[in-house]
């Protein structure tokens, strides 16, 4: 059993496809019908085409090795039998219903989980809104407008395709986007440990977001997060009893949370507590380079905010070096007499030789992440310059915190994640970016 | 000495203008030039106009009430001689050196405190980058844009001004907006406890949001917290040790953080820990009836972002109460079988029973604050006439986090703004505006 057919589909079947709007089958069509592969609407009901596809009366007649489900629950053990027979190879199971909903969805789960061990079909869900590969156009989603999700390089795995959804939103909305996203449900027989090892061989994916509300194959899902090679951020949800929820939702097992505290507490992995952090954390471990050490050099052209900066990192696992006496020295002749030259270096307000101040501070052998602060203005921009060399040249993450008018500063900003610099547009944001790639070298 | 010729100045006086763009002098002129009141640049350096303004010699030869002083600190002592003489009541003072620069600063700052009480002048700062009141077209400040920061009901007072600018920047990028905006600097002889409550008595003011990072007329500041009648939010920052820092900023004086936990853990007034909490406070109490209790009924359309809200306030104030006899039973009619109709109450996914269902929650007696969470779909749009119609009848915070792709849910998330539902876009964010309603009840 291999989930290469959810990557790479050769034929998809959408099994209950329909040409009526609004109807499950039809948005499920719209968002894969312009996938480059051959689609196949499903349905013995409907004649005709629906989005130009011709439909069929059953999965036998096509060549497909991915079915999209888009039938009740109580349907599924026929059409997956179907399936298995046609020679589908992955299906996604979007109804729910099942392991979530008590004894009788159990049971009805055990049935289908029979037949797809059988013919070995991997089954995205049950009970998922299921995923989505924007660079291949592969949408595996009943989600209106999930086609408008943009390709960036975080790879999203997460228990609650809504959850999943959300977040890939969230990133588009935000300028950046998704090299995948899993909506795992019940991981009837593709969980964590099955999706997460194929993102880690996927050179799009330069980080991997995860979102857990408790598995049965945690000890699997720890082994993957530790092999992979890719850096991978935990957002594990019920720090307090949800349990009850939880079971009713992806039918997660009653857990101690602690399990998961420790088995996440390890070098190489990061753990948050938002949604917004799991998107922040993945886009600071997806851009940047990994850190020597905890040593945070701060540039702010505003106290305040860098104070906040400040504040809230000095809670982490981070510290601030003195600066070196040259450093000290070119600071003092770039800013005679100005406000505060220790580390955090604070320049007062935006000037020209913000971007010398900059790059003392990411050359600094003492430093070993450099976090700036800096309200845009017009006419002096953002030292996209020095930035630009700064990030071949010094091999450090150096991450900037926006602050101003959008449209006056969006250009700009781009320029600077295009020369890997990632930005955050606000204080608390880019501080706990910071504290992701700490967490992510922290030996606990 | 009263505060007000800064709320409603008789006359602007911008001492150092200046025709050349980048200058202080000049910046500061085009953000105050649209101002309702006669305006006159200050400079016997410069003849003929900026901004359609003439220049003038000294302030002796204008009938300004209020100055915008943009002169270098060792100018100060004689240019608020004058401006007493002449009979302006209120200045802003931008320059920095004076009680943040050590003891030559701090010097200078006594000399012209002693001339501002000897004129009665309330002077904002120094040491600051001014204030900004919308409605007015009032930008008494130095920050370029400074004028695309939108009219809204929100007070913010901060004792960073480039806290202040990068909320109001924040808030209008948001699609919301300030009443004012005044950023204190070094707190001279105006601070904290003059501008609140004026803030308190401004009718377009419905929250006030402050930023302290520590200020030496603390117990006037916890006075007038108290007094007011308007909800208000504090962000303390110095959680960890940052006195030196803060100290170099704004002359913050060390002391124990613990003055301000406790000064602020008092009915009526709510704490948060961070700029973007600050903003999502100040926006739910601006614009929600106070609750009656702690006890949340939460609806959500998808159970993950559900459980994220739920778990995250669970280790708060909030309580869930079980929903009475009769709401379950209306939800067992609208949902037969549904997931999950205990509180939270889960539809699985958005249907057109969705605002019933919210309905249902709203008008349950034992629910005291309704958050709904919902993935925003175009056929079903979101509940905006039911919202409308639970807004002015049960006159309970009722809450919406929206989520999708954001120009689809522009629209009607503002109309539901509009009908007294304030919005948030993460689940993180609409459960800590929740928390701060709580926080704003509760009596420890």
């Amino acid at each position: 059993m291999s989930v290469s057919a959810l990557f790479d589909p050769d034929g998809i079947a959408v099994i209950g496809a329909s040409k009526t709007p609004g109807k499950l089958g039809n948005d499920a069509m719209s968002n894969v019908e312009a996938c480059d592969t051959e689609i196949y609407p499903v349905n013995p009901s409907s004649s005709g085409t629906v989005f130009g596809y011709e439909f069929v009366d059953s999965v036998h007649e096509t060549d497909a090795d991915l079915a999209l489900c888009c039938v009740p629950g109580h349907l599924q053990p026929d059409v997956l039998e179907e399936c298995g027979e046609a020679g589908v190879s992955a299906a996604v199971i979007f109804a729910g219903g099942f392991a979530e909903a008590g004894n009788d969805g159990r049971e009805l789960q055990d049935a289908i989980e029979k037949i797809a061990n059988e013919y070995e079909i991997t089954v995205l869900g049950p009970n998922t809104a299921g995923y989505a590969i924007p660079h291949l156009d592969l949408y595996g989603s009943f989600v209106p407008r999930i086609r408008e999700v943009q390709t960036g390089n975080i790879g999203v795995v997460t228990q609650s395709a809504g959850v999943g959804i959300t977040m890939s939103f969230q990133l588009t909305r935000e300028g950046y986007g998704i090299s995948a996203m899993f909506g795992l449900g019940n991981r009837m027989n593709t969980g964590f440990a099955d999706i997460i090892p194929m993102l880690d061989t996927d050179s799009r994916t330069d980080s991997i977001v995860i979102h857990v509300e408790g598995t049965e194959d945690v000890d699997e899902l720890f082994d993957v997060c530790q092999a992979a090679d890719t850096p991978i951020v935990a957002f594990k949800v019920g720090e307090h009893d949800i349990a009850d929820f939880a079971q009713a939702h992806t039918a997660a097992p009653a857990q101690e949370n602690a399990i998961y505290e420790d088995g996440f507490n390890e070098p190489g992995l990061v753990t948050v507590s938002s949604m917004t952090e799991l998107i922040d954390a993945g886009r600071a471990l997806a851009d940047s380079p990994t850190p020597d050490g905890p040593n945070v050099g701060i540039v702010t052209a505003q106290a305040g905010p860098g104070i906040i900066i400040t504040d809230f990192l000095k809670g982490t696992e981070a510290t601030f070096p003195e600066l070196t006496s040259e450093t000290q020295e070119r600071l003092n002749n770039l800013l005679p007499g100005i406000t505060y030259t220790e580390n955090p270096v604070d320049t007062g307000r935006p000037m020209p030789e913000f971007g010398k101040v900059v790059d003392a501070v990411a050359r600094d052998g003492n430093v070993d992440i450099v976090l700036v602060y800096e309200i845009y203005e017009d006419s002096l921009g953002y030292p996209v310059d020095e930035l630009e060399i700064l990030s071949t040249e010094v091999g450090k993450p150096i991450l900037f915190t926006v602050a101003g008018p959008d449209h006056a500063l969006e250009d700009e900003r781009r320029q600077m994640e295009n020369a890997g610099i990632p930005t955050f547009n606000a204080p608390e944001r880019g501080a706990q970016a910071v504290a992701a790639l700490i967490d992510s070298i922290s030996e606990n």
